[in-house]
């Protein structure tokens, strides 16, 4: 007999449907598998001696306040040095317009459940993450969904997408996950022109861009937006609520992140925040404020690109060495991944099971499809940054191999 | 003219107010106040070198996988840890019982998105904790109230209020935030046995049992709830859902707690948990785990146990000295708080101005009332944890005054 649990779910028609990634997290714990499939930093460069440092200080001096219960907004230093990050955008931010939360897988739950109510639309990039589709549909969501090219979400479809009435976008302009294209500044200043235009916010989420391996570096969309329209402090007044992470600069494992906005929307963040988690670890936050202050940041930052760029490289040397002819993927110029197309007849889905068998894995692009996932059956995501480069020869070998196996079938 | 925000927002019928305790903390920050006002434990309990010892011990051995991502279920020998904890109540919990969160309060919000779909209703204690109110309303749900006595949730009122359908109920058992009062054992089988027979699943929140400073342990209610339905291999199958939290017995700055369910329960929470921060951060887990194993935490809790009895006893002795006839008052067990009743005709909220006029600050009882909050207009919370014995007698001494002050009004 089902247990009342077992019944009562039965009944529960909300959508809570498990992330395709965490099932192929459980495949690859085995440590034989060279797994091309998660979005993990690489250890090698965490920080770990200084955060310990860190860690020590912020206890020897200020133990008491590190453990006790902290305000919602999170630690004023840190969000002070995050205004500051900023200034090179023209912006003038504030504490104000600065709201700490638990990793921006947060900051996306925080968001939705400000904008949207049950079955409204949200316009999301195709392919788009995965995380973010996720939270969406626990509040019932339904999509709109604009495909991206080598320059990023093709923002002259946007006037005909935004007749179904969506809350709000969803766009990660810069390094793409999974698609690694970055938005041009052309269809960035368009873009924000149509969000202002149709009254439409962007949730702009950037995980990514610190981690630029050549090429010039572009504007975020909360400071072009700031541009248009600010108020009389110059802070931004805008339809951009920016959301910023750690988790690729510093620790993922922290799980610390922030999302930026005009202090209106700061001020409504902070009331659901609190609802969800009362705040974020103030140890975590000091500790990480401690261990990134006076330049830190900024250096390490310059140590993690050298060692993507030399992985992205090698990825894409093994990729044109090892992958048969037919087939297509992204170059991207930073962040973490790539994005490649199988030849035609081919389903990347079918691949994984023949490449798992070969001890090597990546994501089926089917995941990041919000609408139409068959739109991504021949597509798949390889992330560059977790394996050392032997492993990503090997890996990139084991997988050309798989896919010429499968192209026999 | 208002910013596209401040228009959005006004058209916006989601109800996220502000909660009372926020805007108090502001009051409260002068540090010339004593604040009975916050939940917050006393700092000189801290374990803070222990708590550092353990920080340097896990970044020395095990440094990457605690700033990598990990798994949304929580650490698992910290899992493992809390299973064994709860033997003493004759239940067979394993990993698959466990869940670890970013504090209760994210708890409380995982189980909600989880039964709740809009302007659904919760039973509730009337007066209840305000942070889960907070978290109710965020989702649109409304109430059934039902009072509490001095043996806790009046359970003999429940089948009538189960007439308006609710979808579950919260109710705190033990050293009852605001209320200070325990549900009897008796009152613990009624209600489990009309949880079942009515098949509305209970949301049990546990913060504070382990501050038991005389009598008798009483047994939490998902063990009485495991007796009675279980599956073949001892685990509880029935209709509790435990909330536990190492925010009172650790430290809350850390925000690490637990929900402990029937395994089909937590896979489906996991889920959620993982669109919400994906997971708790993996080192302040690791970090807490090797702080608390050894038997660490049992030893720590006596000495916390120790230093609330005294200040509860203080504030006591002081209400009897400086408190007016005609006024009452809970005497708990255990916990952080007690319940005062002002004489008939007082209002705390007006007693709360004259009272800070005298530097002091208390949460007026209209705040933990979920239907009608002029029920607890002549009630106040106070917590005893904070403030030192000196500082008690002599804000219980001010709020005394403060309450004579009043009663010429």
């Amino acid at each position: 007999m089902p247990t009342p649990w077992q019944q009562r779910f039965a009944q529960n028609a909300k959508s809570t449907q498990s992330s395709a990634i965490r099932e192929l997290f459980k495949v690859t714990a085995n440590p034989e598998v060279i797994s091309f499939g998660g979005g993990l930093p690489a250890p090698e460069v965490f920080p770990i001696a200084e955060f310990q440092a860190a860690c020590d200080k912020v206890l020897s001096t200020d133990g008491a306040k590190a453990l006790q219960y902290s305000n919602s907004e999170g630690y004023a230093p840190l969000r002070e040095m995050i205004a500051r990050q900023m200034d090179a955008f023209g912006m003038k931010l504030t504490v104000d317009n600065v709201l700490i939360t638990t990793g921006t897988q947060q900051s996306i739950d925080l968001i939705t459940k400000m904008l949207i109510n049950n079955a409204e639309r949200i316009l999301v990039e195709d392919p788009t993450f995965l995380g973010a589709l996720q939270v969406f549909s626990v509040f019932g969501a339904r999509y709109v969904a604009v495909p991206i090219d080598d320059d990023g979400l093709k923002t002259e479809m946007l006037p005909e997408a935004f007749r179904v009435g969506p809350r709000f976008m969803y766009v990660i302009p810069t390094f793409q996950n999974p698609g690694g294209v970055t938005m041009s500044r052309k269809r960035r200043e368009e873009l924000i022109e149509l969000s202002d235009r149709y009254g439409i916010p962007i949730l702009e989420d950037d995980p990514y861009s610190a981690l630029r391996f050549e090429g010039e570096t572009l504007p975020p969309l909360i400071s072009l937006d700031a541009k248009r329209l600010k108020t009389a402090d110059g802070y931004p007044a805008g339809n951009v609520i920016y959301c910023g992470s750690f988790s690729k600069t510093l620790a993922p494992g922290l799980r610390l992140a922030w999302i930026s906005a005009p202090p209106e929307v700061i001020a409504k963040l902070v009331q659901i925040k609190q609802g969800a988690d009362l705040h974020t670890p103030i140890f975590v936050q000091m500790a990480a404020y401690e261990c990134l202050r006076d330049g830190f940041l900024e250096r390490h930052i310059l140590k993690i690109r050298d060692v993507y760029r030399e992985r992205r490289n090698v990825m894409l040397a093994a990729m044109d060495e090892h992958f048969p002819k037919g087939m297509e993927w992204t170059k991207p110029s930073g962040g973490l991944f790539l994005w490649a197309k199988l030849p035609e007849g081919m389903v990347s889905a079918e691949l994984l099971r023949t490449a798992i068998k070969m001890n090597v894995a990546f994501v089926p692009g089917n995941s990041f499809f919000s609408v139409d996932d068959k739109a991504g059956e021949r597509y798949f995501r390889l992330n560059f940054s977790n394996m050392k480069p032997e492993r990503i020869q090997e890996g990139i070998k084991r997988l050309g191999g798989a896919i010429r196996e499968a192209m026999k079938k």
